[in-house]
């Protein structure tokens, strides 16, 4: 078989798998990285992956920035995701030649280059400094919320962002709904109906996300473009509304996360047409809400 | 007839009505906005626009940024526009019906796309916050100038201002020209000769502009592009030129305008052909200047 | 009775009452001002305070600087202390003449001056702009925290913070700990045992203050200063130790709040002797801790 | 005569003649300064400076930060003080012997300290960089201010400023008064009745200030600390409040100034007493204003 | 013969001669340029030049941004290119009718335009401002580099940046390697093997390249895309890895040259093709490295 | 023996050992610290120090601050001191009962307290973070500097900084002088005649200070305040002006340091006096020098 390696030019890859584990041979070292983790493979490094079994996941490309933990504020140093919690590869490296040859794969601007050499390019015996890769474990991420009333924006879920230099305005923040307690008095807990000044990619690692029980399979994921409203669907707004609150857990055994970006993000023909997974009926889920809303022409028409 | 609103995921608009008054009704109630006024709605919010007669003006679309008003430095508290003279509309809704329906057009990186629902848009019953569309009454903006001798920048007129990242360049200025005393001594007094690290386009809401008294006409506009070199007519020349100077008022009845822009704006083929508006001898204004400057390849030829 | 108002040159008071309603006269208009509630009157403002039976509480001066709501980051629009519930007042003013005259005092660089007048200085009958008093009911404090695991920093509850010009540093900030639900598994939920950069002054408004119950009153206050460690008193170490973790309410009733600051405090004769209030046993509220510290030269003696 | 040369290793010092020319030697050359001129030497250059006649003016200085020219905003790139007119020395150096040898004086955390060397200190033959004291004339200021309506702050009279490190406060700010056109509308053009979170200590360098004509004279000055109200005289007050507003010559002949600081100044004993200078009746100034303010314990009395 | 002038409203120009004088007419007066030096013309100034021989060399145009010194930070006032080695032509004009005219030609949106005159338009008799064109000799570059041990990274060569407005990363970087003493011990002293963040096109002004001493001639230029790795050909590395370190000089006689840019370069069809300049065979220049890279798909493949 | 160990609540140290070893206990481990090593411990870590023969040493404390690396700008990721040069202890504790007690000695505004423990204050067993103290080999500096002509500024031998909030002003820097090649052409090489800004507090921790040679021994200290101009002694001057120039060693077996400071320093009274060590000739070292400088007052005298 084919030894390929590949490093990108372009931008840094976050890469969310959501079934099966990806071994990743980088020049720093392995990773092994499984469902409910996430890893951040940056520009400029060579990488492989190995696969076990049938794998997929979603991947977010950045450009121009690379990713970091949000400034916490009043949060304090204790909040979201620590620092200590992003494990990085022990160095490793193998001296052999290549029968064949090691093709290295280049994406640059957008479109891939091929070399050949002779030897292993995971020959690196040591390294140092900070710019490498690594995975985190979702499970370490400390929650918090609303433990009084009201609900809170769903910054508050902030794993990781990548700023532009616009103070306050993120090219794409990595979201995650986790395990966690409601306990907010007075309150309507799902996710409130709402227009974003950024586009929402929402996917689902595991479980049933809570704001559309039933649709939203995980490895599925639905685009909210910039400034169109959205919410909950109204099976969820008729429980919510209705529930006599206490503390409960919420998401249990689930994991959603949403890429958001202040940039459009475009719909491959792939995504629209030859995967054939379209959602065509996903407005519907809104149409039992009393509000009447009824967005009937659901293949967006050019006006005009 | 049919109920149509409108939202721009886009960007924000400036509105400048030149003729007729525009009822604009938005979710958070309704603005009655006459010419010389200018308003304000902003990416996502939901709004239509009643007109009672022939109407027109111009409108400045910004992205990624809103309007705000600029740094006043040694100017001070009491300078150029105040944040008081800003009206918000007061909360207003309608719950009702809409036989046929209600059609929302959504513009989305500059296409349009067509919704129907059959509730009004325009049910928002109370709201908090400072994200509102806003209207402005220019005759309240405090001008200042030079008191004793010299010419100030246009920018001391600015009444708007969309920053870019880069500080002192802005993404598009909102510039007025008002009414005023003009007392500056051994100067001469209407805008000097340059050229412009900006793009400058005029328009002009009523009355006379005072470079180029004949040929700018309400409603008309002029677009001088960044770095090509401009300035009064030849006959402003002469005249500012010979004027004894005395304090004298200086644009009583007319409100002329600019969006000046750091990047470059293209002309679409309506304004360059379709129109029929395009002014062919606009260059002739400066032919009876003795600098002998003798542009006569009016119509731009490329080159080489 | 004398007539008398006064300003501060020097800087601004935050109003902490502990007990008795305070009916606050200033040039904007009045503000009744209760226990749980707290105001805030700037450098210059003249105001003068009306009490209606025995009144006590705390107050925090700032020079050089102004409250304000801290930069909230990922926690979003909706979270901590949300700026339409800072109350201010409606202009109100008498014209009236001050049989005795009314007695202007001012506190200019820590000193009193005074000056008389025959009318009242109440006499600004409207007014426009932002720098005003301002007052705050601490019961709409959206309260966040861990709703998972872990135990966020004490800054998770800040009210107002005064900044320094050194980023994350601050002059003082003003922090409570309301009624809220507590649900941290897998944590020690009371404040944890630390030394902190900056000095903490307690106070408390109502009720009991979770890490020292017996011995803290409403009305009272405790200081440490940076560095020297402290933490919750060995009782509530023992019982939380052993706790069984579910949700249940903490603080309902009670309003214990800090003052928090980068620079050191000093306390005034008055505090540590005429008052007559120091608790010298304060420190054997440790001693019972397993850790055997022991501080057992309770009056700090000058060494070497 | 003894030679002597002066150095401040404290702060800068600018300096403002008020009656007889200075001739500044200094190691970067020599500067001839005027009344209606100001000129600063910054921290250690080494200067004497000659006078011919009676001398008299005011001196600022400043610690940790230079003098510079105000951030203009939109004022643009030719408004107030311009670069090119601040005037730097020529190089020039004398190569003597000094009988009786040099005394260097040096300014040392507000002590003098003294040196002897038996050459001329004026020895630099020839230098570069932009660390140089420099002149201005104050003739050259470009005035900006209301040309329609409304009363603009001091601040648009800032020549100089020391800024601290909190943006929008300055350590000091040089503002002047210089002859100019008064022409808004609608408005009491005189300084306003205010209160400032700064200190204003005022100078007269000639003619007659407008704000209180009769009692303040060339080489006087003023001082109203932070937060104390005042304003006009009542005899001006009147005038202005009835006067028919036409455009009108201010200033013609005068150039008051101020110095203006975010910090407290104190007074010496020597201003106080020993100069017998104290103008005991300066609140008089204010006391036929309709307003009733009587200040009447005149001498401010500690209270309490 | 025609006479043209030339302005860009696009960017600006850095223009390295690399084979004879340029002498440069501007708006503000002459520049004579030779190799060896470089000099800016911004966006905006009109300009023609004379070449008396055979003429070429490198320019590098930078859009919404100017060259700068980069921030010296430790360096201190002294080192690298020095504010005063920068030189800027003194006024200079003509006063004449041009028969046939001057043909002035405008490059805007990437795109030339052409206008004509009667008179020169180098008729500008004075000016001031710092917006001028300018000249710098690389012999004055204050060359800092290590002097101990380990190796410094290129950018110590900085002679100009255009800096874009997020921290560190520049637009453009114009750096140089000229000659100077090498005297690093226990240091493998030619640029070292790296990727770089950045796209490095060099050229070579005069000399022999160090790193790549037989195939890198004068007027030449290597254009190393992002990440990917690269450094000294094979025969340099052998001979710098076995060279015993004293101090020698480096490149005396040489003077070459990188545009560093954080974009990625496209390299024309005429650089590609038309040209046939391409070094087919510059990948051997790594082929006997022990590292056994042999990159045998010299021309990039697209692959999948 | 009684066991001590010291906290500081009031700032930093930086300890520069100059004879004898130091063994730091702190709560994060062990550190041994020699001559040519420097350690910093922060605010609020209790310490303790074992030293083995005769020890002494520097010590710079500052205050709301700590010691970073300075910003590097074009010297890149390799120059002066490596992040990972920086060595942190490695977690140790001990549990143990104290006969007599632990004094706990804390430095709190200035002034030393006392309390006693039982257990040994050394119980930490983990921790976590990165406010850790840490030493630091000198020889491990990597020295820039020119190797052309010119003389660069010292700054940049900085290894740490304690940098103030404006920019380019220190609170604090750490200089050293290490062994290097000197090899400016056409060029003085030893420190050259100036006046600085700051204050300079010159140490040496072995060998022999190049500009000083005589006078300045290891241990000892000079101190030049800020703006009073000082250089090397009339000796070394003679020297290095006549000095043919070629590649030499500068510094080998010397350490040289600078305490550098944008505040004024004051000298205690034992320095002044009890110490019997003020070099009451040290002004002497200049006076051979021709440029007559004689400052023959040298105790300085309070003037006038």
């Amino acid at each position: 078989m084919e030894n390929r390696c590949f490093y990108n030019s372009d931008g840094d890859f976050l890469i969310v798998p959501q079934k099966g584990k990806l071994l990743i041979y980088t020049e720093f070292g392995k990773m092994l990285v499984q469902p409910n983790e996430i890893c951040v493979i940056q520009r400029g490094m060579w990488f492989s992956i190995d696969v076990f079994e049938e794998t997929r996941g979603y991947i977010l490309e950045v450009y121009g920035v690379h990713f970091e933990l949000p400034d916490l504020g009043p949060i304090g140093a204790n909040g979201l995701a620590n620092p200590r919690d992003f494990l990085i590869p022990v160095a490793w490296y193998e001296d052999r030649q290549v029968p064949g040859g090691y093709t290295v794969i280049n994406k640059y601007q957008g479109k891939l280059f091929a070399a050949k050499q002779l030897v292993s390019p995971f020959n690196v015996v040591a390294w140092h400094g900070n710019y490498t890769p690594y995975k985190y474990n979702l499970e370490n991420f400390m929650v918090i919320n609303s433990v009084a009333f009201d609900h809170a924006d769903p910054s508050i879920f902030t794993v990781l962002t990548a700023k532009s230099v616009r103070p306050g305005v993120a090219i794409a923040d990595f979201v995650i709904f986790p395990p966690r307690w409601g306990v907010a008095d007075k309150t309507f807990r799902p996710p409130y109906y709402h227009r974003n000044c950024m586009s929402e990619f929402m996917g689902l690692i595991r479980g049933h996300y809570e704001a559309k029980q039933g649709g939203f399979l995980p490895g599925g994921g639905s685009l909210h473009s910039a400034m169109t409203p959205h919410g909950p669907d109204a099976d969820c707004f008729e429980k919510a509304s209705k529930a006599k609150l206490a503390p409960e857990r919420i998401a249990d055994g689930t994991m959603a996360f949403m890429f958001e970006s202040s940039l459009n993000l475009a719909v491959t023909k792939w995504g629209l047409k030859t995967s054939n997974c379209l959602d065509e009926n996903y407005y519907k889920c809104w149409e039992p809400l009393k509000s009447h809303f009824t967005p009937n022409s659901r293949k967006p028409a050019e006006f005009n």
